[in-house]
């Protein structure tokens, strides 16, 4: 039996949508609402069967709803957030699937106030450079990792709840506080990101960006995939994750100035050890388990 | 009928041993022998059917060969081919699979001196962060691209048998200088290596790399695929193409800073338009017809 009666999905792309589906599929749903700007993206989210209902409307969406599932850029929630406030009803939980969490929770701390403890921040790693309802998916989350942050002002129940419905998606959820999410996901993903927008922006730049181009191959299009990334949400990213992407930005720059004076003094043995000791860590990583469970994004 | 009689592989790691399968396959190619260190690698090759001979020995290999394809890490050229020289028949072909070729011609040239005719440089743009005689395939050149670079002393008979070996390898050859060869190769392979070492050279400076690899995703895998990468081979690559792959480096560097500095700014806009512009590069490349036809590295 669905244990959510109303559901609204605030960004029915990728990661709401699939939210979606994978809760449909789980019968954790009766009904949902999906609000977005893009009117053929919520057509497409309506026919696929993602939602009941489309509005451009938050606050129709989200006056008499159960669970509403925050998918917008990180940049946008601010805004959301503050609309929710107005008619988000006593005991209705929200949850997300933003990918930095302190200012997620900064923006929801404003305009929820009093009422934050219905706020349990969650950030789902998965995802693709594919975007919008048409790219969304039942398995989207199945074997992946949810990283939950949850805040002092959660009700234990509340916690497990949202757990719960991750859980039904097929996720394994992991706790942790916001800051330490933020600044891991600034390593493992932001700063990738950043890079590969970085090189594409260099390629770009190139007398002869054609001209290479033509003979880029298969280590070329895995290095530059993140670059064909959404760049909105990805600025918002970077913007709302600020102080620790440029840290290891700072990081990522002490490193390749080291490998680049090496290679500047010809220096081949040097250059050989650094690349031996990155080539046992990058193979350690996609040998172990953990990597099976966490292919997302 | 086998158009080489015998032909010696230098280094029968992937490259060298995919191919002497592809011409096996083709009938090309009557009895290989095969030249390495690695006794295990050499019996692999042995096991595979990859060459029917094995020897340490260059000289020995060489002395009666009609073609000799040298595909040791670019590093390791210099001393081949001065054993090659001593030994080197007349009417004898040998070309390369070297990842750089202004560093090899300069070796071959130091070499073989007045019979430099006899080197025609190519380098098969294919590969896999995979190596040795165990990941050979007759298969990996297929609908690939080769950069063939001739000199003004090769004949235009041999470089015509030159490419149709690599043709019989389902190879696709495209001429081109050793100069235009090794910077575009700067730019499309040898930085993003370079950049992949390095980014992972940062994660193991990080003061909780389990910590934050526990949590990496797919994103953080293809990006850095690259630095699983043979660590010898591309230290030669990137010291034998030194001053183009600085120049690229340079590059890069500028195009992070820009980015760096709208971060620092906070300039969400002008983040999101170089981001916009950065993948609409990298989809129309993805797009492209070329990219199905060389999706080697």
């Amino acid at each position: 039996m669905a244990s959510v009666r109303k559901a609204a999905i605030i960004g029915v792309g990728l990661i709401g949508g699939s939210f979606a589906l994978a809760l449909r599929n789980a019968d954790k749903l009766s009904h949902v609402v999906g609000v977005g700007r893009d009117a053929q993206n919520l057509d497409q989210a309506l026919a696929r069967g993602i939602i009941d209902e489309a509005t451009h409307d938050i606050a129709e969406a989200v006056r008499d709803a159960d669970l509403i599932f925050v998918s917008t850029p990180v940049g946008a929630m601010a805004e959301v957030f503050s609309r929710i406030a107005s008619v988000l009803k006593p005991g209705a939980l929200i949850t997300d699937g933003g990918s930095t969490k302190c200012s997620v929770i900064a923006d929801a701390r404003a305009a929820l106030d009093d009422r934050i403890g219905q706020f349990i921040p969650s950030h789902p790693i998965a995802g693709s450079e594919k975007s919008g309802a048409v790219a969304a998916s039942s398995a989207l989350y199945r074997d992946r990792e949810v990283l939950l942050t949850p805040l002092p002002e959660n009700k234990p129940a509340d916690v497990a709840r949202i757990t719960a419905l991750w859980e039904a998606c097929d996720a394994r959820v992991t706790r942790m506080t916001p800051e330490a999410h933020d600044e891991l996901m600034a390593v493992v993903s932001h700063a990738p990101h950043f890079i590969a927008f970085a090189y594409m922006h260099a390629v770009a730049r190139h007398p002869d960006t054609t001209g290479v181009l033509a003979h880029a191959g298969a280590g070329f299009r895995d290095f530059t995939r993140l670059a064909s990334s959404h760049p909105r949400m990805w600025s918002d990213i970077c913007i709302a994750n600020r102080s620790a992407l440029l840290a290891e930005l700072d990081r990522f720059e002490q490193a390749h100035a080291e490998l680049r004076n090496l290679l500047q003094r010809n220096d081949g043995a040097a250059l050989e050890e650094r690349f031996t000791n990155a080539r046992a860590l990058r193979d350690a990583w996609a040998a172990s388990p953990i990597v099976s469970r966490t292919e997302g994004e």
